[in-house]
């Protein structure tokens, strides 16, 4: 199959080059040139009016959390956790999350996210999903040690890492998801970074989401959950961070020296009332910053655009530096630094030889109007419903705004007919 | 003309009440019910799967800076200002505002606001442009004493309220907008005070937008602007004071006896690194909080949904109180406080009786499911793009995302080729 994209702008790094043709063949994409004659094309999308980028990365969400969206806002996080999340998550089966799954994919490609790391329960659920989406995952099924047997809990998350490991030609990798410095023991996340290493894969967790997170593992293990995890040894594998809201410098070196991948999620630790990561001192101490959503529950969505403007605008306005995380920044958080936390090496900018993992972004409308500045209007103007096709690996997902792969109608209907059930059951 | 919107949901305060029809007569609803025989319909537009809510008000912008969207981003405030906005609109002429002008217009219809405060040049441009689109606006010449001769910039501003106020069967209204107390001297203000009151209209200006305002303000005066403008008499006339972002709790009590409206724009406080304004201590002291825009200069759009959901998350997450500004608030601050503030008492709500000022949000959309709670739907999750029929004073501004009164392609063009002109002027 070879797809030609004729007559587009392309976004590379932080400049705009126009009136570009792009050949795609297979997976790949095999050539970018301003030349007309292109043989042997199976396809053609006219570009004009269109900028192509590469796709989003979302490097933090717990999708299936899309059947509680809406379900419980405004509330403080001790009620909202108690006595409305937890309470339903513990009756969810492993229908539940597939049409979940389905449900946030659908909002996903719609609005221009190609990859995704995700930590849940039921993964196997969310891999299917995945897998018939088109797009890529990163998952793992999120291990609570101290809420069982920590061996058992342990299996299960290594069975499901070894079932679904690169799998759909690579499309899906997975990790190993010990949820948090206070819901796993240190004796467990030894055995989690001994599978790691076991395995050659990496480890997604929460760390330092909340002020009172770091105060309680300080209490218990006298050091704060950063240096416990270093002490322990978990960033002598690849790493996950999401959130890191309360880290001091010297914290901000370790994860910078240990080359961990930090999920910066601003609007869900606005919405939760965590707080607001140190993002600029992240970026000089040259820290590896991708952006999530965290789950739809406390975001209210899937969006990442809006998660690419609050970065680029809130570390401005909260340290009073109008330089501070620039557009080009906020762009490449969203797209090449999430592929790469995310593993995949060849994604995340539109190149020849890279992966055909693109979107192209609908230009003519007026908010995209005067054309001062695409990388400018991208960060500071667009939004989610500006994307118009998205490719992954070669395969259009989305053409026009209409999706590909999954049938919308029918997934808005399931998933919506399972949390109104689920929250019916007593 | 007798407009009916047939099973539509309705948003009235914090509850959605669903199957309504709402039967418009003229520039009013006049009946809002689940009768099903209404007689003499001239033109029905079917509301399934919509909701009906009260447009947006942006209670602050400027309009024409369309024309410098993504020109000028990334910088400190005064290169931005003295090397960038500042020598652009030394150049501006009529013509520019005007299509500067229409640009916004179609943007701003497009999603979803129905009126707006602004202060700028070239304000009759402004006003001819207002009266061609069909929506609602409060209008002033923006007036910088220090800048010339105060009586006849005084004049200019006096002029053109009284050319233009209630015009368009009072669709269009008029303040006058002395810039900040760092531009006007406080013998001017008390002028514009006067001649407020001999015109029975009220004042927009800037207040307290930057840490460096307050400290010049109190080194010159010995007081804090707000204090400085109490003390002057300005909040005897209905104001409509814009930012406050640096004000203590004596102020804010002084806000809140005085009436005065203030139109709070987080985003252009965040990217502008002025600051994050005190909102949830405004509303605590029931100050009337109005959202705006500002500018798109530094925004850089004119998208009403995004200040919804970052006031409601924003001071969750900087006051760490996950009860903040709830989704209720955030609605009433965009819609019904706006319209209050900008002076119309029958809008802002949609009720028999009241200005026929609506908007049909599409809510067949992932975001939106499960519909567990369409309040939270429509502050957390929802977007510009949402937005589907819009409709002021009867008239019928867009229709299926097609814009009724302002020829969109052609906007866009003319205002791009003046900016264009305008930055390649010497």
């Amino acid at each position: 199959m070879r797809i030609l994209i004729e007559n587009v702008d392309i976004l590379q790094e932080d400049r705009v080059i126009s009136n570009q043709n792009i050949l795609i063949e297979e997976d790949k994409i095999i050539e970018i040139s301003d030349k007309k004659d292109f043989e042997n094309i199976d396809y053609k999308i006219d570009g004009k009016n269109k900028i192509a980028m590469p796709g989003l990365v979302n490097t933090h969400t717990h999708l299936a959390m899309t059947l509680f969206r809406g379900y419980a806002d405004d509330l403080t996080l001790k009620e909202w956790l108690e006595e409305k999340i937890w309470p339903q998550e513990a009756k969810l089966q492993a229908d539940d999350v597939y049409w979940g799954s389905l449900l946030g994919l659908c909002e996903m490609i719609k609005s221009g996210t190609i990859a995704f790391a995700d930590m849940y329960f039921f993964m196997d659920e969310v891999a299917r999903a995945v897998s018939e989406s088109g797009i890529k995952a990163s998952l793992s099924v999120g291990m609570i040690s101290i809420a069982g047997d920590e061996d058992e809990i342990l299996n299960r998350g290594v069975e499901f890492a070894r079932s679904w490991h690169n799998k759909e030609n690579g499309r899906i990798k997975v990790m190993l998801a010990p949820h948090a410095p206070y819901t796993c023991r240190p004796s467990f996340l030894e055995k989690v970074i001994n599978k790691a290493v076991e395995l050659n894969i990496g480890i997604h967790t929460h760390l330092s989401e909340t002020a009172l997170e770091v105060e309680n593992i300080k209490n218990i293990y006298g050091l704060t959950p950063v240096r416990l995890m270093n002490r322990i040894g978990l960033f002598n594998v690849p790493v996950l961070a999401a959130h890191c809201v309360f880290v001091d410098d010297e914290e901000i070196e370790i994860l910078s020296e240990k080359g961990v991948g930090v999920a910066h999620n601003p609007q869900s630790n606005l919405k939760l009332a965590s707080g607001i990561a140190p993002v600029k001192r992240m970026l000089e101490k040259k820290v590896k910053v991708g952006l999530g959503t965290d789950g739809p529950a406390s975001n209210n969505n899937l969006d990442m655009w809006e998660e690419i403007r609050l970065v680029a605008i809130l570390h401005k306005g909260y340290e009073r530096d109008p330089v501070a995380v620039p557009a080009k920044d906020a762009i490449t958080m969203a797209t090449k630094n999430g592929m790469e936390i995310l593993g995949w090496r060849d994604s995340g900018v539109i190149k020849e030889g890279y992966r055909a993992d693109l979107i192209l972004v609908d230009i003519n409308k007026p908010h995209f109007y005067p054309r001062h500045n695409f990388l400018s209007h991208l960060v500071y103007s667009a939004g989610a419903f500006d994307v118009d096709t998205v490719i992954v690996d070669g395969r259009i997902l989305m053409e026009k705004r209409e999706l590909k792969t999954l049938d919308e109608e029918k997934i808005m209907y399931e998933a919506e007919k399972r949390a109104f059930d689920l929250i019916k059951k007593s």
